[in-house]
């Protein structure tokens, strides 16, 4: 199965739809706020386009996409702009009849707190990889990306070659991987991250301005990322039903995340090498792996860890589950879960890891004739 | 429940869908070819936007959807465009998940079919009435609409006011109904289409175009109108259920259908009358009732009057489904379009009834600063 058929937010507005667990998301947005508002003031600085053509990149279904559209509006009160279109991009598998069904009941909402100041806009869903065109050219003002860019178009080329799966008993960079799987990963990424670029720069306009985030780490080793444990705690999971006979353990050999957690210099490098892009502002941000610990003390124990798994469990399985069904099947997917809260539960008992999340405003270098 | 949470084409790729449902709208997409051509040679003769943006509005799901994007993908080969975005729009209710879902599989079919010359293309959907503002100002090229403009923003206000229904026993105007039951009908469709027209001048570059496609009338009496036979056929299977004591009457007596069947001097009343088009053209086609039977010959006899009532009922059921239920409930759906398919194979053997399309070229008159 191709990734593009089975990397997406699980639908709908259940117990565990995206809708319903996606709150680090939801943090990472309210803390691009600043960042968004200085973005759009520079892009009305050079250019005064009367509709704005704003797109977000990889915007999934439930709140979140409406929170993009929210704080864009609320950014641009007062500037000279008439009116908003809003393009929602993700995967062909997004659930974009939700978010369609519910835009008027958010409209609503935006109208009573915005009042009369809310301006007309439009919106659109446009379903496709980021990974190849989306627009026309010169089309969009401002491109907005969140919790997106660390997802790769496909699991590196050459982490199976010749039928021997490289990264035995892992599912993405570990202690255990041999090297030249972290080099793997790390051309894959070089290679999604600046054809991103590319075809960004050619659908903005001269003047247009992106703002993106996404999960990188500190680490310059890979294998020392803080998203090492995230998913090698799901590794630690499929492998204790391979022990106990439930998976085979070729499922899991052959199963490898299509997700890269860079580091800034890796980032930095890409965008100097594509070169479409000025790096405007470089944030780096942390927040907790719970994402209903909002706590922000460097200490390092976590209140309750046994809820806090669950927690973690919920919020990554809503993104992860149609990942695990398209490779392992339907059958396993929640004990996948169940195991993978207990294995954080024990891990936060250690250490309270957290997310490193990057912020990036780029501006378009390019002089167009 | 408004008609725009009520309306939209039966959803999905199943036996009752919409997808597999609409050869009859297939058919009159595909008599719009020379038409829709011509118009795009005129928005190059006037204008040469490299990125042509194309609206479809009312698109509904299923394979139609994609007719659409095909035609007029092969009426611009060889043109100046280089690249096109449409803008795929129907009311929010619509299954834009399964559009989304197959355009890969489309896009393979385009490109077996016409090699290279496939220019490159977008895909947005934009989920609104049409009744509404869609789009930013000046962002179109070409606005294409099939087979949803008889389709009324609401049922005529009036025709239930003061708790008494004026239209009792029908769901349409009919030979039964008081005369006042067409002049809220026409009112409605004035009002309705006036919008649109306005609408889409807004949204429409100088120089562009329109080809519109929808249901009309013949006579100059609307209650003359071929439509009124394929409502009334409905009104007859809710009415024998009334009968039977399955349905209450007062429900049958609040539903009216919100559809309008112009005739050529309404329609060509209201673009003079709101004065932002030229009509370019207009044409009449016929199209038998059943969607299977494509007999051009003029004589009054169907070859299997069943036959060809079930395939009606199956026509209007993935249109009518929603509209339905909304009113009646999911309970009794079944046996509407049973009883309906037996009332249309009676229906045929007395007259073979066709309905009236009208295809118009509209142009833009204004003059933009």
């Amino acid at each position: 199965m191709k990734i593009e058929e089975a990397l997406h937010m699980v639908g709908g507005a259940g117990e565990n739809s995206y809708a319903s667990n996606s709150r680090l998301q939801e943090k990472a947005i309210l803390r691009t706020k600043d960042i968004v508002e200085k973005a759009l003031t520079n892009i009305y600085g050079e250019v005064v386009p009367e509709s704005l053509v704003v797109a977000d990149l990889g915007c999934s279904s439930g709140p979140n996409a409406f929170l993009v559209i929210s704080q864009i509006m609320g950014a641009v009160i007062g500037s000279k702009a008439k009116e908003i279109m809003f393009l929602l991009n993700d995967l062909p598998g997004n659930d974009f009849n939700t978010i369609f069904q519910s835009l008027s009941g958010y409209e609503k909402k935006f109208k009573k707190e915005k009042g009369d100041q809310v301006l007309p806009y439009y919106v659109a869903g446009v379903p496709g990889s980021f990974y190849g065109r989306l627009f026309p050219a010169n089309s969009l003002h401002f491109a907005h990306s969140s919790y997106s860019l660390m997802w790769l178009s496909q699991a590196p080329v050459g982490l199976e070659s010749g039928g021997v799966p490289l990264n035995k008993g892992n599912i993405y960079i570990s202690k255990t991987s041999p090297p030249i799987v972290s080099r793997l990963y790390l051309q894959q990424f070089n290679r999604d991250f600046s054809t991103f670029l590319k075809l960004r720069s050619q659908e903005l306009i001269n003047g247009g301005q992106m703002v993106l985030s996404f999960l990188g780490r500190k680490s310059s080793d890979p294998s020392e990322a803080e998203v090492c444990h995230l998913w090698g705690l799901v590794a630690q999971a499929l492998n204790s039903m391979v022990h106990e006979g439930l998976l085979k353990e070729e499922k899991v050999d052959t199963f490898n995340m299509p997700f890269y957690g860079a580091s800034t210099d890796e980032v930095k490098q890409v965008i100097q090498s594509e070169g479409s892009f000025y790096l405007d502002q470089m944030q780096i941000l942390e927040s907790n792996w719970d994402p209903f610990d909002d706590s922000i003390n460097e200490d390092q124990q976590v209140f309750d860890n046994v809820k806090s798994g669950e927690n973690v469990a919920k919020c990554i399985r809503a993104v992860l589950e149609p990942l695990i069904v398209g490779h392992f099947g339907e059958a396993i997917v929640d004990q996948v879960f169940e195991r993978y809260a207990k294995n954080v539960a024990m891990h936060l008992l250690k250490e309270k890891t957290k997310h490193v999340v990057f912020i990036l405003a780029l501006k378009t270098k390019k002089v167009k004739n």
